[in-house]
């Protein structure tokens, strides 16, 4: 594996199943009395956010809290960075504080790659989500969930790919950077990828993307194994797009008439935070085949494989004993 | 003891009592050279504050790491709950991460009580305030001081309840969530509350609960063996309610001269933070007779207490060996 | 040591070795493969900041974890402070939740050392950098960088002071927390200190401080050792001290060929942030004479050190084994 993680395309196929099978080794963890595991003690983990994300931030907090590592949040607001401070000034007083790994989210697409490839850092660096680039866990923590649904259970799923499944990723493409991680790496790991949404949230450019595209929700539905809905920036859209919101929710909105059209052994997976009524019905979210709350519950686990791979842990990833059995011994 | 702590009415004589004494011999963990226990190591608390309150999300914060819980702090201000992410996928959420236990601040009343019966959660919810409705640790931290000072100190308060022992609580409780968890909680425990202020800050419906009703402060704190005095919030009053701040102190403040009033046991006590000069004057807030600063202290004893029996920790409360001593064993 | 560190003042030379001493043991931390000692652990320390500091608040924080104390950050803003609590109710507060250590950063001059002096905190109290008053710790970090690049490597400068280096501090000296503890700290240990800068902005009775004072910056740059340039704090500064930020960065900001006639040992020093283009070039900044970052890194160590003497830690600095060591014994 490369020593940062920016973007999906950082992922070989053998490179995406270490780390999904890595979750999947940690993820038992959860089940132990003691609930966590020395692996990163006296690592340093910043989690540099520049844009407000408390559910991605508290994920690779509990990830990397898990492991024992110690975890700093550095907001940018109200800091010095809000006072004109560079990237680089950042960076620096990150990596001379011993930072072992910084988790950045920045509105800027291209931020995390440029912290990665300037020389300001020796730590590993991993994307959090950039602009409207990439979000690369956010990917790994779908195929964990899809792998989990639609190949096999927990156990009877490792080392498998994605070959062959059908997923459907719905809605604004143009400005997600879960749409751009996901048909990433869900191809590298064999999957056929369609993304659906209207022409206006489509980018310039999308026919070359390794996926098919379409226009019509509907037609694509009953070939489908999962459907993404993604969630609609309400904040990024503006009147040209839509008439109006109710518009948008009657085609490409996911509700139960729709859902009844999918295969029956097909998922739906939101991102979340989801507005319900908008993208996604109620009815459709708190349904069993509705894999939000997998999702957030795998991204604890792929986070915490991916800090473990990349800060190259200094025991094994799952010892036959927790922290507690250690120093009990 | 239930699973979850919203209201103080879900504690039982013989539960308050067990949440005293536990705090009790929890407190003594202080005098130790490592002041720190590893009851609940690997267990994840999530502090979900929907409101501000620094001063309790901190008393949480040192109880939960005193017990070597991880701690992870969730602020609702610039989340996507402030973009109107629902309680209930909050809630999901911090399911899916693996939280043990959701302490949480709310301004609506019964947002806890919604998330601890809604079966989102499967950890326990603990009640840190929610709107005018109720404050249990609050109230089991006043009881707590209440039982050293007027019963004894301790240890030789192991054990023993309030009864008998007049309490009086002055100012408004109509807004006031620590007014109505300490009368339910202290009736409980035995004592003879009298709840004293205006009558346009006393709630409908107040000769129902399990009290005294007074209008007349110097009245009654003759006969008070403690008097609490609650926190003025004056962004909740309006102008009906009083010609002027300094009509709201001159009859139900505290000053020395009323004080003096009280038997010579009597203790006075107060939530903070103080409005020095409003309910309280200096002279009395710096007096050996106010407790304010041993509530604070007995209230990290509480939530650890709280936490430890919610929880159920993997050890005994207090075993013969601290975390360093299990770490060099 | 005193009990408190307010002001450089309060650190006698030997102290002053004894701070910079410790840190270079404490820095040789960071080469083991757990980073972490168990020095401090079951002690709290609470970050209570009065003004957005986040470079400096995740130093102390980095420092205080890699010492394995418990680290509670409170943040002024939003909390009861900002509602009008008075500094003695918040510290009455913070001590009765059983606080080991208070680093306080506060936007008025003598707050620290209220904090320290008032008997409403039986803990150590840190000045983290109060009004214009002083910032100790950075004065402590200053020297640590001066004595590795002038004196001797970690090893060689051990026990040294600064006897005879010329240090010249420039800048707007009058808001200048950094420049007063400074002169303080590196008088005490030897050094012969110039503070440059506009007339309008050095104090009244500068020419009290134990050091010399210029207008000139070139003619002393010649004969100085070490070169610090401050922030300018744009905020601070009112039209009428110059016609022009140009006019600043013309006469007192160091660019190249202002370097070039530093002698060749000469290092340039910035407390950061840095206003690239201002007070200095990004030419200069990323020079390799620059210090920048080795101050940020010696800040860590230096807070480690801080930390570790004032509380005492109940095991050597560094011992032999880490806190993984420990834990597996």
């Amino acid at each position: 594996m490369k020593r940062h993680l920016i973007s999906a395309a950082d992922l070989s196929r053998d490179d995406a199943l270490l780390v999904l099978d890595t979750a999947e080794e940690l993820a038992r963890v959860a089940d132990r009395p003691i609930k966590k595991l020395p692996t990163l003690r006296g690592r340093t983990v910043v989690n540099l956010f520049f844009e407000d994300s408390t559910r991605t931030r508290i994920s690779f907090e509990a990830a990397a809290k898990r492991l024992s590592a110690d975890v700093i949040n550095f907001s940018a607001k109200g800091s010095s960075v809000s006072k004109g401070e560079s990237l680089k000034d950042t960076a620096l007083t990150l990596e001379a504080m011993g930072a072992d790994a910084v988790v950045i989210r920045h509105h800027d697409s291209g931020a995390p790659h440029r912290l990665a490839t300037s020389g300001w850092i020796g730590g590993c660096v991993v994307n959090a989500g950039d602009g409207t680039h990439e979000h690369p866990t956010q990917a790994l923590l779908d195929a964990l969930t899809l792998r989990r649904r639609l190949v096999g259970g927990r156990d009877r799923g490792l080392g498998a790919d994605l070959a062959g499944r059908r997923i459907t990723i719905v809605g604004d493409i143009l400005h997600s950077r879960v749409a751009r991680s996901n048909v990433r790496l869900l191809t590298t790991l064999g999957a056929e990828v369609t993304v659906v949404g209207p022409p206006t949230l489509l980018p310039v450019g999308v026919e070359r993307w390794p996926c098919a595209v379409d226009y019509d929700l509907d037609a694509v539905l009953a070939k489908s194994d999962a459907v993404m809905m993604l969630r609609v920036q309400r904040e990024r859209m503006n009147d040209a797009f839509f008439p109006t919101e109710r518009e948008y929710a009657r085609r490409y909105g996911l509700h139960g008439a729709r859902m009844a059209r999918m295969p029956e052994h097909a998922v739906v997976m939101h991102p979340g935070p989801m507005n319900r009524g908008m993208e996604i019905t109620a009815e459709v979210a708190d349904s069993p085949r509705c894999t939000a709350v997998e999702q957030v519950s795998g991204g604890v686990s792929v986070r915490m494989a991916v800090l473990y791979l990349l800060l190259g842990g200094s025991e094994p990833a799952v010892g036959t004993r927790t922290t507690e059995e250690n120093s009990q011994a």
